[in-house]
């Protein structure tokens, strides 16, 4: 059997379901993405797995084990994408415990553990500006009444979105398994990060998921012409800006150890014009890491700037902070678990954080967690020329299977 | 006589010529300037001006001296404001040269050379994009098919606009009087800048008019993901555009003694998001200085902290230059005359830059020129809430009154 050959037809089986032409769009709660569910959920009925639909539209597929009663080892990830995303965000995961399944059923292995895996519903936030809906779900963590009237870019209500796909949205409590206790949950994604490339390592083991802590900051100065305030009669905003944009790189820098990150991805200079000093800036700031301790020693500085820049340069500042998850550490006997794994198959791997959610996130209020990352080639997601390496992805796959089995056989 | 009083009745009269709700709008080559212009043209006859309105719209008054065949002792500024202006800006310099040649006629004084009132056509680039135009085509600096063509923001040409005020674009050269040689020309302004108003000094004389070198900077990147790009993996456009500002910053302020300034007035980031570290940034930077040398200094610096940037971040940098007008350095012995003028009457004064451009500066072609300016409470111009304290501009007139009875005297 080529594993390999098997394992891209599949993928690429679950890429036809396409609804741009740039890259690949297939959005959470529409009919495309309804289709692609449909078919996964046929192939794995082929596979002579149980499957259900849960009211949040996730996908259960479970092979039972030996022994009744067990709790289940779950493999899961998502096959919606962004709008004009890649063929691996997501589709990966799902496809290989496919894989994985498939292999068991080829070898005739009956684990102890049942197993089972989920295809989890609407991951990406593109549609409705929330994410891994599907898995919070799950997990009990969905605030219904916040999430009914949210609108999709064309007005449409995620309340609506689901009556459309024939889920009813005020089921969606019932989706949670949240009484339930899971053996462990394993999933499979792309880096969407360039470290495993850089490093030149095949296997993440990720440690922990960052979780952002976001703030808009206004500075405000004074609106002023170019050409008759002389420098030291300025209250320059975008001066005041570029000095927290700078500090937080050097604060984030100093944390490295804890892979902390912080970014200045939006920056508005209010009338903006050649001639006029700027009077007003907005800063979107964002600063994540899987120590709380690390983050909070960045937004400490960032804190102790705003304080000098004030001083110094007599700058007003309106700070809003807009979120500060948490962050959100994975189970450390499924990292050891994964790193034994990878050195007996002599895979090169490395320890690393998370910096985007994913659905495992969640699924670290049910059970243990492990999340195995393949490298992505230049760093590159949520973009048509998100790549990785067929070869690296099987690799991940054999590193799944054998935690899977592993991980559902009972010893003593 | 009451000069305040009867100096406060012609700057309302002119201000009533206003087409806006905020502020004064009496925009170039309008009817409502034009009318503006025009009973500007019956208060000058009425006190015995010869009047005439030169190809390009600018208003020529004058008033014959004594002797036959010397060169004019020329006032001058302009009515035209820009959209949402202020009650100061060119108005004052126009009505304080009438005001100067009442008190004339008051006193009876005959003075050797003929002297002139000049109000320039068209001097703010708010509806064109082009400044001084009037003041340039008396110099003969106009480029006639480069102007022709430009639109305003209803799509009127400059041409066009001409036409409805029954001037004739194609004889515009004719208002050039290039060929001429001017005694002297002084011109009355607002500061536009904070300086007196900070030094508490109630006369500006004007030592040169600073000259803007504008450069567009595109600063590439790469664009990357907040969340799962380490620091050091990094390529932010940003961060290298935050160490230029700062940095043109320092320049200037080292130059300070020449009255250098450098800003970065707008700054954009492309396809600026939260979570996206910034791939592109275009700034918008503006560099004056009444020293081309000093100009050069801080052009130095910024051309070595792009180098460092491209070394140390390896971004990727795209300059153009989008201008480098020369500096205009103004008569030595007008300046001594204004200083003179100040201490004998006793008024504060201080030496400075103009760092925005005036009609004068195109005056300088054509003879001596002296600039002289008043205090703009808060540096605001250009805004609503421009303002100029009524005794300061009396103080301006005093000053420019007493400048031309000596300039026009014949001494020896």
């Amino acid at each position: 059997m080529d594993y390999k050959e098997r394992y891209k037809t599949l993928l690429d089986k679950m890429n036809q379901y396409n609804s741009g032409e740039i890259g690949i769009t297939r959005v959470a709660y529409t009919n495309l993405e309804q289709s692609c569910t449909h078919a996964f959920m046929r192939l794995c009925k082929a596979e002579g797995l149980d499957i259900r639909l849960d009211p949040c539209g996730n996908v259960i597929a479970r092979r039972e084990g030996r022994m009744k009663g067990l709790p289940p080892v779950v493999m899961g990830s998502h096959l919606d994408t962004v709008y004009q995303g890649g063929k691996y965000d997501g589709v990966v995961g799902v496809t290989a415990a496919l894989e994985v399944i498939k292999r068991l059923n080829d070898k005739e292995i009956i684990t102890d553990h049942p197993i089972e895996i989920i295809s989890f519903a609407c991951e990406e936030s593109s549609r409705f500006g929330v994410s891994t809906v599907g898995s919070k779900a799950m997990a009990g963590l969905i605030d219904k009444e916040k999430y009914r009237d949210l609108e999709d870019r064309d007005g449409i209500t995620m309340e609506k979105a689901f009556s459309l796909c024939a889920l009813d949205f005020n089921s969606i409590d019932q989706a949670s398994r949240a009484d339930e206790v899971f053996h462990s949950f394993f999933e499979l994604h792309i880096e969407q990060g360039p470290v495993l490339i850089n490093n030149d390592k095949k296997i993440g083991i990720v440690t922990g998921v960052a979780a952002p802590a976001r703030f808009i900051i206004k500075v405000i100065g004074k609106p002023s012409h170019s050409g008759t305030t002389p420098m030291d009669m300025r209250k320059d905003a975008l001066l005041g800006a570029a000095e927290i944009a700078l500090e937080l790189e050097k604060a984030a820098k100093d944390e490295r150890e804890h892979g902390t990150v912080a970014t200045v991805g939006v920056l508005d200079v209010f009338s903006g014009a050649m001639n006029v000093v700027p009077g007003e800036v907005e800063l979107k700031v964002d600063i994540r890491s899987s120590s709380l301790e690390s983050r909070q020693r960045v937004l400490d500085r960032l804190h102790n700037i705003i304080e000098a820049i004030k001083e110094n340069r007599k700058l007003d500042f309106d700070c809003k902070q807009i979120s500060a998850e948490e962050p959100v550490l994975l189970c450390e006997e499924l990292m050891e678990l994964l790193k034994d794994i990878c050195e007996q198959k002599e895979f090169s791997y490395q320890f690393m954080q998370s910096g985007a959610g994913h659905d495992a996130m969640n699924m670290t209020r049910l059970g243990p967690v492990g999340l195995i990352f393949v490298p992505s080639v230049d760093g590159l997601s949520h973009h048509p020329n998100e790549f990785t390496e067929l070869d690296d992805i099987m690799m991940g796959i054999d590193v799944l299977e054998e935690a899977v089995i592993r991980a559902a056989t009972i010893t003593e």
